[in-house]
Formats: C-alpha cells, structure tokens, sequence
C-alpha cells in the first residue's frame, strides 16, 4: 500500500474534520471498467450524476464514452447545462409543476428529457408544455419489480399513455425506460442476471406494443449498476443507466458489485475521546457526516455506520467500524468486540471513514479532496439540494 | 383546524418541491414550555442550536431569556458570533486542532468554551492555546449512562484531569457537564425521571469532588430534552442544554417528550406517480429531502421515513405515512395497508411530511420557509455543514 504524501492536507490550511476525500485513480478505474462493460455489452451508457454531482467527474464520464447524463434532479440539470454539457434525462417522474423551471431549459435549446408514468401525468405535462410554448422529449418508465414507480407493460393504459405522449402535443416519445431497483435485494449474481433478463424482457415486449401502435420503435433504457454488471447480454437495449458504480460503496460491496478497495469515497475525522471502559473511541464524524444509511444492516457483513480506515492509505483498520452515531459524533469499536487498544488511536490523530451509501455521504458535503496517484492534487466542488 | 391562505406558497415564484416548513406558532409555543419549564426548574437554559441552526430562531431563543447557546460544531458557533450573539459552548470534545478555529474567536474576544473528557486532550489543548496565546475555558464531560463520551467520575483520572485543567496553563475550568443520551432508550417517563435523577447526583458529586482539590465550585450543566421535561428536581444543576424542543419531531413525540402537534417542522413534497397494484403513491421527496433516519423504528409507532399530512393544515391524513425512500422517491401507503384512494392524491399534488428527527431533516436545506398564523411569512437562512 503506498502512503499518501501528508496526512492531514499539508499547505496553507488544513481542512478541518470532517471532510470528504475522493481517490480519483480508483474513481477512474471504476469509470474504465464500466465503460468496458458497456462496450462489450454493446450498449450506449448515460451515467447517473445523482452520485457524484460534479463537474470534473462529468467530465471524466464524457471521456469515457458517455453519450449524455441522467440526472435525479433539475437542480443537477441546470447545473451540468451551465456548464456546457448537454443530452440530459431527469429520470423522476415528471409533475407538470417541474416545467417552471424545465421549459426554460428546453427554450434555451437545450436537449432535456423528463420521464412520466401515467396518463394523468403526461396530459398535464403536455397542458402545461403547450402553455409554456415547448415540446418536451418524454422517457415512459414501466413497472417491472415493483421497486418504486412504472406503469404495467400489460395494463390498458399503457398503450393510452404511449398515445398521449406521441400524438398529444407539447410532448415526443423518447423512449422507455425500467429501473431494476430489485437489483439490490438480490441474493446472488445469478438472481440480478434473471433480473436484469426480466426487465430486458419487458422492455423489448413493450417496445413492439409502441411499434405496434404504428408509432417508431423507441429508445430503450436500463438502470442499476448491479443490473449492468450481472446482465447475461443486454442486445436490443439501448442505453445503460448507472451511477453508483462511479465511487461504489460498501452497500455495492455487500451485493458483489464491487470490492472494498473499489470504493473511492470516504469522510476523514478527528479521534476526540477515549474509553476503555466501553472499548471504544469518538470521532468527530456522525450522522451528519456519513449519513445515516444503513444499508448493510441485512447483510452477512452489517457495516454499521461504516468501515474505520488508516488515514493515509485508505486500506481497513482491522474489524473497526462505527458502531453508533450522534449527530455530531461516531462511536467506532471491533465489530467482534476485540479489545482496542486506544493508544493506537491518539487524541488528535486522524482515520478514514468509507461509507454505506456514497450518494447519501456526498451530499453532506460541498467539495471533494481529491487524491491522485496517492497525493493531494486539487478539490472538486459538488452540487447539492434541488 | 385553520387552513393557510394559499399552498402552494403564494407570490411571484412558487418553491420547486421538496421544501421546508417552519411553523412559528408551534415553534414559539414550544420555546415558551421550555423556557417555563427551566423557570420552574430554576434552572438557566443554554439551549442547543444544532438543531434550528438559525439566527431568527436564536433570537427568539433570546428574547425568551436563553443565557447563551450550546452549538455541536465551530461553524455554528463562528455563525452566532457574526450575527452578535455571545456566550456560547461547543459541546463536542474539542481535540488541540480545534483551536486553528477556536482560536481567533477568543483572540476577537468572543465567550467560547470547549468541552474535554480525557487528561490527553486536556494536555494538548493547553499546548496549544499557549501556542495561540489564548486562555480556553473548558467544560468537562462526565459520563453517567454509558451513551458516548465523558470521563468517569469515580476514576483516578477525572482528578489529574480537572487538575490538569485548573492549574495548567492555557486552560480554565468552566464547569462539569454531563448528557443524558440514554434518556432516549427510556420506556417511560418515570425511567427518564430516574436516569436524570442519576445524571444530577453524579453531576453533584463530581462538583464536591473539584472543590475538595480546593478549587472553586464549578458551573454544572444537564442536557437533552427528554431529560429536562422529565426531571424531578434539577437542584443545584445551574444549566440545561437542550435544542431537538425548539421543533419536534416524531421521535420526541414517540418517547412521550411532545405531542405529534407539537411538532414545527415539515416538508412539502409534490405527488409525482401512482400505483393502484402497489397501494401506494410516490412523492418527490426521498432520502436526500426526509434523511434516512429511523429512530422511531423500535417505537410502539414506527414512522417509517416520515407521516404524510395535508399540505394546508399539516394534519396527519389517518396513518398514511413513508414506506420507503430512494434518493429523491418517496413510497407513500397506509400503515394498516388499507385500500387508498388515489384520487384524492393528483398527481402534481402536494402533501406535507412531518420527520423522524428534525436534526437530520433540517440538514438537508439552507433554508425554512416560515409560517406565521397559517399564513406565509417569510423565509430564514440556516448554516449547515463544519
């Protein structure tokens, strides 16, 4: 393992704890492998931002290939549009209220999607597109494991809907799309194949009810990184849709999406207090600091509040996690109950944190620390809120 | 139940969902208790700002007789003191590099004190205000319930250190404090009356402790809600910290600390999809806008991610509540999994969602969005972040 070359941050002001540090050489593995898998899967890959939300790392996805970005909220579309990036999904569904401030965007020219799931939702779009003077591109989300939001391929409204968008105006078909958010309670690699083939399945089952409408066969989309990952082949797909596989987490970690030393995010803190007494020592990063996701509570390995690293090169402290938050502080014992010993663990001395869910700690912060090639380079900002 | 004038709010630019409700009517109502309480009590309030993170909110904290301010991190406390405000103490064990910040607040003449619970800290602390020329005064934390931090009162240590503090150099003993945290695990009210009880007696004996090293009497300081409500007598104790009264939430209300009216913050969120299959809608605001805190998960009453109400009245609509959150989703059913009629929720309208812990809730904006006598009244800035 290579030490970094100062730890805390050498130069003028040291950052005070806690703060947010992103390895940019594992992030860009991370980018290159999926990119490869989206090669080799023959698909188009249009990166979810929701994660890192940063302009430098939208940069990084667009060298790898990437043919737009989606985006889970306008916030992250004004924010990439602003800075001169384009082809943008926001793949929530759509209220017509959300065109205050998308029609701005379409009128500026810019290439914007929304995404709708009902034919309530659609006629409103359109009213209110028509009254904004736009066309909005309209992405049809369909239900296939009942994770969150869709339409039933099968029902009769399906094909109202399809209608609604293509000939209603103020709207365009732009495609279909299904998020395989079952993906992460998957036991198995092979369970996220079966998965993954199921929501392909559907896609391609809907995309012949378009054509058979005598409409033109749509795009197609497909999120979740395990989905991606895990698919057996994804032919007849258009578009890859992922963003967590960008930083990975410990959460991706537990489902096999990726291994530990793939996480490229983590929070740095303070060691604060000492007891031997309770076999444990305070940090100052709690709940507001690493989230309170807890994610891994199911699985075989419950990382609790997240996993203690040595500061300087990232790698895990033995079985030392953070057992319990306040808001402003974290309790980090053995996950076994081992006997610490806390003189390893100076008051004043630093550790790493990596985190359950990287899209929840991020948004803690406004910047990221970046590491690169095991030193300090620069730091990036981040947008936040909506 | 009074409706407010207009929701969404009224005027020239409408909020984009999710946003944050103040309601200054339940929060005054709830800073008058608490200040009547401390006065019954005759106690002082140095109430915790943690929680509101705002300067209007600390005024009113004032005007309602608070005799200084407890803050979890230094950008609160640099954030009171740019607005004017004095007196404050950061109640988290503060390691020597605190002081890069602390610092130059007590070089600019500003009442802060820090907080140790540990010889070492306490040592170091002091090197390094000698460093910076400044005299810090310190609180010391005792540990009662085992929660999280704190020194042991009856140990050999907690001597050497009050000693270490009083007589070394860069150091003065403020006073001795404690946090009733485990006053959260409390069944009844009766057990948090006991566990305070504890608290204050082991608070009294430390203090004879100091003056038997034939050192003044110090300040002595009690802290959380529930403990200050539920307090039997808090005789001799000069202090109550406490800040989660000043707006409520789910949780105080599921250990018996407020009722669910009593509660001042919440957030509106727009109905973005339906699913009739699922017995559910889907409001656009998830784990980034409700936080992922469970803590009512072991009550009698498990909110899940939040109780939705009516946008108007901010009532609760019977047992309707958040099943499940992704990043910006949230899934809303019944809690006895009755039929809804999703008719009553359109699609693009808004419900209000009243949060598990207001704390990590508030954390996710930069601002409140005031009502006053069910009317809008304006918006407050709050800090967030380190």
């Amino acid at each position: 393992v290579t030490k970094v070359d100062a730890f805390p941050i050498s130069g003028s002001v040291e950052p005070p704890t806690p703060y947010l540090v992103l390895d940019r050489d594992i992030m860009s593995a991370n980018i290159d492998r999926m990119a490869a898998r989206c090669r080799s899967l023959g698909i188009h890959l249009r990166p979810h931002v929701k994660t890192p939300k940063s302009i430098p790392v939208a940069h990084s996805l667009l060298e790898a290939g990437a043919i737009g970005f989606t985006v889970s909220t306008l916030n992250e579309a004004e924010y990439l549009f602003s800075a001169g990036f384009d082809d943008i999904f926001y793949a929530v569904p759509a209220d017509a209220s959300k065109l205050a401030r998308a029609a701005p965007l379409l009128r500026a020219g810019h290439s914007l999607s929304l995404l709708t799931d009902s034919l309530e939702g659609a006629i409103q779009l359109g009213e209110r597109a028509r009254k904004e003077r736009v066309t909005v591109p309209v992405w049809v989300e369909i239900d296939v494991d009942r994770y969150r939001t869709g339409i039933d391929v099968g029902s009769p409204d399906f094909e109202k809907l399809i209608r609604q968008i293509a000939n209603g105006s103020g709207t365009t078909l732009r495609g279909l799309m299904s998020y395989a958010g079952a993906s992460y309670g998957c036991k198995s690699p092979k369970e996220t194949t079966t998965l993954t083939e199921c929501h392909r399945n559907a896609l391609l089952y809907a995309a012949t009810q378009v054509e058979a409408l005598g409409l033109p066969r749509p795009k197609l989309s497909l999120g979740s990184t395990p989905a991606i990952i895990h698919a057996r082949t994804l032919e007849g797909i258009d578009e890859a849709r992922c963003g967590i596989y960008v930083f990975q987490d410990l959460f991706q970690a537990g489902i096999g999406a990726c291994q530990i030393s793939d996480i490229a995010l983590s929070v740095v803190a303070t060691v604060i207090s000492h007891s031997q007494t309770s076999n444990r020592f305070t940090i100052d990063a709690g709940a507001l600091a690493l989230s309170k996701d807890r994610s891994t509570q199911g699985h075989p390995f419950d990382a609790k509040f997240g996993l203690v690293c040595d500061a300087a090169s990232g790698v895990p402290i033995r079985d030392l996690q953070v057992i319990a938050v306040s808001q402003e502080l974290g309790l980090v014992s053995s996950a076994k109950g081992e006997p610490l010993n806390l003189s390893e663990f100076p008051i004043g001395s630093k550790v790493r944190i990596l985190p359950n869910h990287a899209d929840m700690t991020a948004a803690a912060y406004e910047k990221y620390h970046v590491l690169q090639h095991k030193k300090w380079d620069t730091t990036w900002a981040r947008t936040n809120r909506w």
